[in-house]
């Protein structure tokens, strides 16, 4: 692989000086971890953060000024400098060097410009997928079922054989959705693939039978999208779903967890108890009142929410409920998939005797979309369909950083780095046990809890800060999301520095 | 500009012997419209469609068997080439050569492998751009203000100076009704920015009043999209819309023209005014049922519906009815904008006395997304938002075609040969009163329609195996989307194959 950078650095790279970013004066070679066990990629890193302005700096804050010219940009943080962001190592628009924890919310896999990635479009075919954009279904490239099936299907969900590809994950979302209300409604015609004139006269007023009243049933503090029906099952914060028309579908409690978890079992186990109590009364309650919930979402670990875990029996039991209903199961692996955990999908953690009916996907994928049963492919065409439908030069990225996760074993360097990781958080939280608690997670797929909302925040911009590019979630606990490529040495650097802020807020 | 290319021919494009189709042994240059009046590029197109196998082809048959091994497949038509299709020329898994005159389903704007796009990521940067997907609502990239300026909004609909990225068309459209709600829950606040306890809670359950009953009204046959909301006010093909839950949303007719226009003023006049009243009535009746519009979405032209056209007066006065009741007025100019019209947005032949509130955009633009006025910028952060809102590589390529478009002047061309083109379309339907009739649209965006749904049908497969692509719409309607660069010679193609199609069916 050296053999094909070096080549790289003689032909395109050597064009820009930005190929090994001019930023980097210190900078070392990436990774005794990664790269000496599995001849992984050699990135040159920074030694560490640096930063050199006050946060925000006066680009930024002159950006922002600009940015809110153009829309509502309050919710920007930072502009990112991507000629000089380098592996787990983001570079700000005032040349503030921080370690990312947090990647673009957890969409970037494998770090910035990877130097595999980099050279994905030099083929000139993977040119012309990514300049000709088709409409994928009517017109897909000659390419496209093998690419399926070589890429996408090569990853999918034990058991799960089936894949549409959509743009983004909320449009995945409603894209299952959607699967499952067309199979709860064939399996309610009895497979009969005929249409009532009623339900087609009804369907173009927006009316049932055409347009039936179901329902997608989700949890308190789930997050599965903002477009108006995948935002009807997001329960997270207010804000996000204020002023907007919303559909009458059952909200679920979620397992909200005492750690740490083996000394908090019974509690625990009755939260489940609970809560899948819960959702069964809630899917006999819309029953009865006409309403049927033909699906239920649900994400492995509430992200945005809180990284909210439950347990591989909650989910057992949930699926078991789904089952005996029939309503399909849907896992909104959106944040949780392609790798995180140490395993490509966070869901293999749970045993489940039989595969989810459909896992949605998209961030670290590139593209958006879901995996499915096959029962759940519309028994006629056009119906999950749209103009685009995904893009296939995201697959074709993607193709490539799921080599580099093989060929860097990758998903081991999470197992590793994510045990290292965990066991050094909870000597934090042990440090100071007045500030943060409840040190959960797999893999890299880490959180804790700060003591209050307000200290969370101050924790955040502290950090941020001391060089650390972390990520909020639910009231007052802090995700980690690092790349794949996150090592004990990013590590090391990430508890020094979490240390020193919490030292100075005792 | 052809300095460029040939450097290109020297350095990238010598290393694949794609770069000029192996498949075009007959190729010419373009152009003699395009380009000797403008400099523009030389693209070298074959002479004509060339048809070699029966249609579908074999591999296109095998193709199709895979693929629905995988998802449902059975919308595709056929499969592409994209490494041999060229200009205005798509080429099929079978080799066949079609002249395309459907570009995708209108998105691809200035014809397959366009030599300047070739070269887009050549450009150090812009492959950062490509290969670093930021979320773009917290950490944009340091030059994304200026991007949307020089790019996005240097091509704005005059009066509108704000802009926000997105995904997709439905997308889009979804987030341009979100801002809808948002401004109209704002002015009944009278501006206050603070929201009621009994909202905040109210809305964790998806009830009003935290999550109003609002509605968008829309009109029969428009198309806005696929994702629940914005199905909503899709109305076209009962098939798009059965088995999924939906809003109580008011549908208006819009009015069906009789052709040729001139002579038929009285009875579109009528059309207009009967629609224009209804809108009010709908209005009306669901203020009264405490389920007010916030929002009217109106296609320019209506395209998967049917090619529909109303006039610049029904706009006009639409307009001031949203005006009167306070309701946002959202043009969704995802198929008619980017120039097909002869004009960079279809609306602009309207004379509208004051721009709409927002226009929504996708397709030919690459990137979706909205602009709007500035009211309809949301007073808080996190309200119009997702992880990725759009990709800043598609506004690069967006950029350069932009320039393709100005260097090139394909405004202009797109007028002189939609001219030409019509004129000949008139032609042939004098010629074949009994077959098709009602030739309608502006610059090339045309279409036409049969005497039944049947015949439309037939005309589509027998041009398609005569080596033409198109596009059906509507319930017997033909609509023609080429790429920017159509000149009259492939109108003098189209029209040949046209007239021996029709002839064979008379």
């Amino acid at each position: 692989m050296l053999r094909r950078i070096v080549k790289t650095q003689g032909t395109r790279a050597s064009a820009s000086p930005l190929f090994y970013p001019a930023a980097f004066k210190d900078a070392v070679y990436l990774s005794s971890a990664c790269g000496s066990r599995s001849g992984g990629t050699k990135i040159k890193e920074p030694a560490g953060p640096k930063v050199i302005t006050p946060i925000p700096g006066p680009k930024t804050k002159q950006l922002l000024k600009e940015l809110n010219e153009i829309q509502q940009a309050n919710s920007v943080s930072i502009f990112s400098d991507f000629d000089n962001s380098i592996g787990n190592y983001f570079v700000d628009a005032d040349g503030n060097i921080f370690l990312d924890t947090y990647m673009q919310i957890s969409s970037i896999p494998i770090g910035y410009n990877h130097p595999d990635l980099l050279t994905v479009f030099e083929d000139q075919h993977n040119l012309r997928v990514l300049v000709n954009r088709p409409a994928l279904g009517v017109y897909p490239g000659n390419d496209w079922p093998q690419k399926m099936r070589d890429v996408l299907l090569a990853v999918a969900p034990p058991g799960l054989d089936m894949v549409s590809t959509m743009m983004c994950g909320a449009c995945s979302n409603e894209n299952a959705y959607k699967a499952a209300f067309i199979l709860y409604q064939t399996k309610k015609r009895c497979g009969k693939l005929d249409f009532s004139d009623e339900e087609v006269k009804s369907v173009a007023k927006n009316l049932p039978p055409g347009a039936p009243n179901l329902a997608v049933l989700s949890f308190n503090g789930a997050f599965h999208g903002r477009t108006l029906a995948s935002l009807a099952t997001t329960r997270s914060k207010a804000i996000q779903k204020l002023d907007f028309p919303s559909f009458d579908w059952p909200v679920a409690p979620f397992p909200l967890y005492k750690y740490p978890l083996d000394q908090c079992a019974d509690y625990n186990k009755k939260q489940d108890e609970k809560c899948l109590s819960a959702v069964c009364e809630l899917i006999e309650k819309w029953e009865k009142k006409n309403h049927p919930v033909a699906a239920v979402v649900v994400e492995p670990v509430q992200s945005e929410g809180g990284d909210n875990e439950a347990s591989p029996e909650f989910f057992q039991q949930l699926q078991q409920i789904c089952i005996g209903k029939g309503i399909s199961l849907i896992l909104d692996e959106v944040q949780t998939g392609c790798g995180p955990t140490g395993k490509m999908w966070c869901h293999e953690y749970f045993d489940l005797p039989t595969p989810p009916d459909m896992v949605t996907f998209s961030k670290k994928m590139m593209t958006g979309g879901f995996y499915f049963k096959r029962e759940l492919r519309p028994p006629q065409p056009f119906r999950i369909f749209n103009t685009w439908m995904g893009d296939p030069s995201k697959v074709v990225l993607l193709e490539r950083i799921l080599k580099v996760m093989k060929r860097d074993n990758l998903l081991k360097l999470v197992l590793e780095t994510g045990q290292y990781f965990k066991c050094g958080l909870h000597e934090v939280e042990a440090e100071f046990p007045n500030l943060i608690h409840s040190v959960r997670g797999r893999g890299t797929l880490l959180a804790f809890t700060a003591c209050s909302p307000q200290l969370r925040d101050k924790i955040i911009v502290n950090l941020k800060k001391a060089g650390i590019m972390g990520g909020a979630c639910g009231a007052a606990a802090i995700r980690l999301r690092p790349a794949l490529i996150f090592e004990k040495k990013h590590t090391d650097i990430y508890l020094d520095k979490l240390r020193t802020v919490l030292k100075c807020l005792k």
